[in-house]
């Protein structure tokens, strides 16, 4: 059942300013050297979800590494 | 005059393949965060010119940060 987590797994959701598909690779990339992550990019709209147990400041720094300009959305 | 430096400082070319603007933006920001260094994107060419006194080594293990490929060209 999807957003049915045991501990403390939670999905939250990201605006991050990418523009291309290369964009979109450098933050597979650097979310994937997080590790812990399961992830969905959805480019047109510029948005990433990420389901793990990194706490929300984790992941902002995380995204931050990409330069672009980055906020959080909220829990889904 | 350009190319004339005290100590170990080297201009070096690498090739980052970059397709647009937030591209270029994600490398400017690693090279920044790294420190220590002088570089100019080209971005047309997807080519990075880097003065540091680190190595190349180095250079492209900050550059391969953002996901991208990236490939030494050599020194100019």
């Amino acid at each position: 059942m999807p957003g049915e987590f045991h501990g403390q797994r939670s999905l939250h959701e990201f605006s991050v300013d990418m523009t291309c598909e290369a964009c979109a690779n450098t933050v597979t990339h650097i979310l994937n050297k997080l590790g812990g992550v399961q992830f969905d990019i959805d480019l047109p709209n510029k948005k990433v979800c990420i389901t793990s147990e990194h706490s929300v400041d984790t992941l902002l720094e995380t995204l931050g590494k990409t330069g672009k300009a980055v906020s959080y959305l909220g829990p889904k």
